[in-house]
C-alpha cells in the first residue's frame, strides 16, 4: 500500500500548529468583539453561479468546482463533445474569497440582520493556484466589515482594531499604509485619463513589486497617453510629512471636485486617528492602489518591517451587494493575512515562551494501585480548570517522562507505593527540574 | 436578478446562532484540554483514492468529489463514452467524515505524532445526502480519540469527558450507553453464527427503531439460521442490574474466551467509573452494536430523555490505520453530535440566558462634538476588555435604541451636551430600565 499523502497544496494542522493558529485568531476574535463585531460562516460550498464572473477569468479558472452526480452527471457525459466545458458538468464551487459569499449573505438574510451590520468570519476559501512557499491551494481568510453605513468613524475603529491587534501579537514596526480611491479618481480626472482608472491604478498597485519605469510602461502599454504618465509623475513621487502629502494633493486635485472629497475624508480620518492615538501607524500612501475594483473610498495596506508584501488590506466599497441586487449599500472592511502573519510570528520567534497548549500536571502510572489511588486527585485538580494527564499504563519511566517532555508538561507528579504510604507526593517542576515533597491538598492550593 | 440562494442542504450561520455553536464547541473543548487532548486540523480536500471503500458503496456515492480541471477535463470529456464513471472525472473528494482522514493523518505524521496520541478535532464533513429535518449535507463533527495505546483508562476518560460536557451544558437526563464488540463475538460463537456476525450486529443495531421482531426477520433474511436467532432472544431481551445483567452474561459467554473477555473489559470500566462517582450515567445495554464495523472493544452510544436517537457515539478499534498500512495501533474515540445537541438546547431553551454574544456597553451618537468627546471613553472601557459600540452617525434616537437592542446592550450610555457640561454621564441598565446621572470614572471602576 503507498503511503497516503494529501492533496498538492493543502495542509495538515499538527497539535502546535494549531495552537500557535488559535493564538492569532483568538487575539484577533477578542478584539473584534469588544468592537462589537459579530462571527458569521458561511458554507463551503457555494452554487456556482453566485461565484462566476466574480474574481475575473482567472478566478473562473482557479475555482474548484462539485463534479455533479447521478442523472445530471450521465446526462453531460451523453452529450459530451468538442464544445463541452467545465461548466457542463457543475452548479457548485468551493468558496473562492470570504468577500461575495459575505455579499450574498447580506442580501439573502437581509430581514435578520440589523443595519450597520458589524462582523467578522474566519473560514477556509480554496484556490487552485500553483502552490509555492506561502501559497496553499486551502488557506484561512479572516475578514471584518462594517456594511451598511458611510460613517468614516467605522474607518477609525479598522485603524484601532488593526494597531491593537498587531501590537498584541507584537508584529515588528508594522504599518498602516492608506490612500483613498476618490483621490486616484481626481487624478485620472486630472490627467484626462478618466476612462483608463482601472488600468492605470492597477499598473500604480505594483509600484512596490515592480519599480516605477514598469509602472510607467505598462500604463503606455495600455494606452495612456505619454504626456498624462507624464503629469502623473510628481503624485507618484509624492513625499514628506502627511502635512506636505496633503497640501501637494490639494493642489494637484484642486479641479476634481472627487479628488478633493477624497482628501478631505483622508484629512478627517488622520485627525481623529490623532486624537486617538493611533496616527503614529499611519501612512499616507499615494501610490497605494489595491488591485481589486469594487473599493470606492478609503483603502488599505498593511505592512511588517522586513517582510516583504502586505499583512492585510481592505478597503471601502460602495456597490459590493450590487453584485445580488440590493443597492445603496456602502461598506468597509480589512482582511488578515493570517497566514503571513503565522510565517513572520515563527521566524521572529514571537509566539508566547510559556507554550500556547502546555499541559499543566503530569502524572507517572507506576501501576494499577497507583493509579487508583492517583485518580481522585486528578479529577480535583481538574475541576479547578487545570489541564491534566495521567500516563495510560505503568510503561517504563523513561518513555513516560518523554511524553512528559512532548506534551510540554509544567509539574510531573510521582506517586509510588512509599507516596502513597507518607501521604506527600512528589512534584517535579519541569523548567528548572526542582522536586518536592508535599501533600496534594498543599500542591492543589498552590497551583497557579 | 434572481435572489441569491445556497445550496440545498447547506446553512449559513447567522451571529446568534454562531454564538450558540460556539458555546457547544468551546465547552466541549474546554473539557478536552482539560484532559491533555490537543486540537488538529485536516484539510477539507482529501485525495480520492483516500477516502474511496471505506464508506461502503453508499458512501462512495453520497460523496462530494471535485472535477478535474484543465487538461486532464478535457481528457476526460474526449474519452466519454457509456461507460465513463464519475472517478474519470476527478481525483479528489470533500472529508465525508473526521475519521478516515484521522487515520490518514496519523500514518502520515506518525515520526511527528507523540504516542498515545490524543486529539480533538472539530471540522465541518460534507455529504450528498437527501437533506431533511436535522439533516444537512454540511455539518460539523467533533470528535476526540486516544490512538495508540489499549489501556481501559481511556475509556473511563471518555465517559468523565462527556459526563461533564453534557453536564455542563446541562443535557436533560443523559444516559451513556455502553456494550463491547467482543460480548457481540462470544454471543456470535456461543449461538453458532460466527461468520455472521457483521449481519447479526447490523441488525441488532437497529432494535430500538425497528423492533424486535424485524431484528430477528433482518437477521432470518441474511441466513442466520433459526435455532440461533432463538438462542439469541435471552440476550437480547436482558436486563435487570447491572450485575443481574453481568452475571447473564457470564453464563450465557461461559464457552467463549473472547465474550468473557468483553465482560471482563466491561465490568472492570464499570468498576472503574463507580469508584469516580461517573457511574451512574452509564447503563449496560447488550443490544448496542453500533453500525460501523471498525470497532473492536467497548462502543459507546450516548441518549437524552426526550430525544429520539443518539447524540453521540463512539469505541474502539484496533485496526483503524490497517486502511493505511500501519497495523497495531488501538484507539478509542467517541463524536460529540453538534447539530443533535444544538437542537436539545434550543427546543428545551438552555442556551445561557444572559445572551451568548451580548453588548456590554453602548453608546449613543448624538453628533459629532459629542461622538469626539466620548471615544476616548469607548476606549478606557475597551481597554478593561468591555465590549463597546458607538453608533456610527447622529441617527434619531428611537433607530439607535433598536439598534442597541438587537445588539442586546447592558448598558446604553448618552453623553449629550449637557452630560459633557456636568461631567456625569447618563448610564441605562437595559434589563430593568433605570437610569442613572454618574462621572466616567465611576461607571468604569463599578463596571462588571
Amino acid at each position: 500500500m503507498s503511503k497516503p499523502s494529501i492533496p498538492k497544496g493543502t495542509r495538515d494542522f499538527l497539535p502546535s500548529q494549531m495552537a500557535k493558529r488559535n493564538y492569532i485568531f483568538d487575539t484577533a476574535r477578542s478584539v473584534f468583539k469588544k468592537f462589537g463585531f459579530q462571527q458569521i460562516e458561511t458554507p463551503a460550498v457555494e452554487n456556482l453561479k453566485t461565484l462566476t464572473g466574480k474574481y475575473g477569468d482567472e478566478g473562473d479558472q482557479l475555482m474548484f468546482k462539485i463534479l455533479n452526480r447521478g442523472d445530471k452527471f450521465k446526462k453531460a457525459v451523453k452529450t459530451a463533445n468538442a464544445l463541452t466545458k467545465e461548466t457542463d458538468f457543475t452548479e457548485l464551487a468551493l468558496r473562492y474569497d470570504l468577500t461575495v459569499p459575505f455579499a450574498r449573505f447580506v442580501v439573502q438574510n437581509q430581514n435578520e440582520l440589523t443595519f450597520p451590520f458589524k462582523r467578522f468570519q474566519i473560514q477556509p476559501v480554496w484556490r487552485a493556484d500553483r502552490p509555492g512557499k506561502g501559497r496553499y491551494r486551502e488557506f484561512f481568510q479572516c475578514d471584518v466589515d462594517v456594511i451598511g453605513t458611510d460613517s468614516l468613524l467605522c474607518e477609525v475603529e479598522l485603524i484601532q482594531i488593526f494597531s491593537e491587534i498587531l501590537t498584541t501579537l507584537k508584529i515588528p514596526a508594522f504599518t498602516i499604509k492608506i490612500n483613498n480611491r476618490k483621490i486616484l479618481a481626481g487624478i485620472a480626472e486630472v490627467i484626462g485619463e478618466v476612462d483608463k482608472i482601472v488600468d492605470i491604478t492597477v499598473a500604480i498597485d505594483k509600484l512596490d513589486k515592480i519599480g516605477l519605469e514598469k509602472v510607467n510602461e505598462e500604463m503606455f502599454s495600455k494606452g495612456v497617453a505619454t504626456s498624462s504618465i507624464e503629469k502623473l509623475q510628481p503624485i507618484i513621487k509624492l513625499s514628506g510629512s502627511l502635512s506636505d502629502k496633503i497640501n501637494g494633493l490639494k493642489e494637484f486635485l484642486k479641479n476634481s471636485e472627487i479628488g478633493l472629497q477624497g482628501v478631505k475624508e483622508l484629512g478627517y480620518i488622520f485627525k481623529y486617528c490623532e486624537s486617538l492615538n493611533v496616527a503614529n501607524v499611519l501612512e499616507l500612501d499615494v501610490t497605494l492602489a489595491r488591485g481589486l475594483n469594487y473599493y470606492t473610498g478609503a483603502i488599505f495596506e498593511i505592512v511588517s518591517e522586513g517582510f516583504k508584501g502586505s499583512i492585510s488590506g481592505g478597503g471601502r466599497y460602495d456597490g459590493l451587494t450590487d453584485m445580488f441586487g440590493l443597492k445603496g449599500v456602502s461598506g468597509v472592511g480589512i482582511s488578515l493575512g493570517a497566514d503571513r502573519i503565522y510565517d513572520i510570528l515563527l521566524e521572529n520567534d514571537l509566539f508566547p515562551n510559556d507554550g500556547l497548549d502546555a499541559l499543566d500536571v503530569f502524572f507517572v502510572n507506576f501501576g494499577e494501585t497507583e493509579e487508583r489511588f492517583l485518580m481522585p486527585l486528578v479529577g480535583e485538580l481538574r475541576a479547578k480548570e487545570i489541564s491534566v494527564e495521567v500516563y495510560p499504563s505503568n510503561a517504563k519511566m523513561k518513555k513516560q517522562m518523554s511524553y512528559a517532555d512532548a506534551k510540554r508538561a509544567r509539574y510531573v507528579v510521582l506517586i509510588g507505593e512509599s507516596e502513597i504510604d507518607t501521604g506527600l507526593i512528589r512534584v517535579k517542576e519541569m523548567s528548572n527540574g526542582n522536586q518536592e515533597d508535599i501533600t496534594f491538598e498543599k500542591f492543589l492550593q498552590n497551583f497557579n
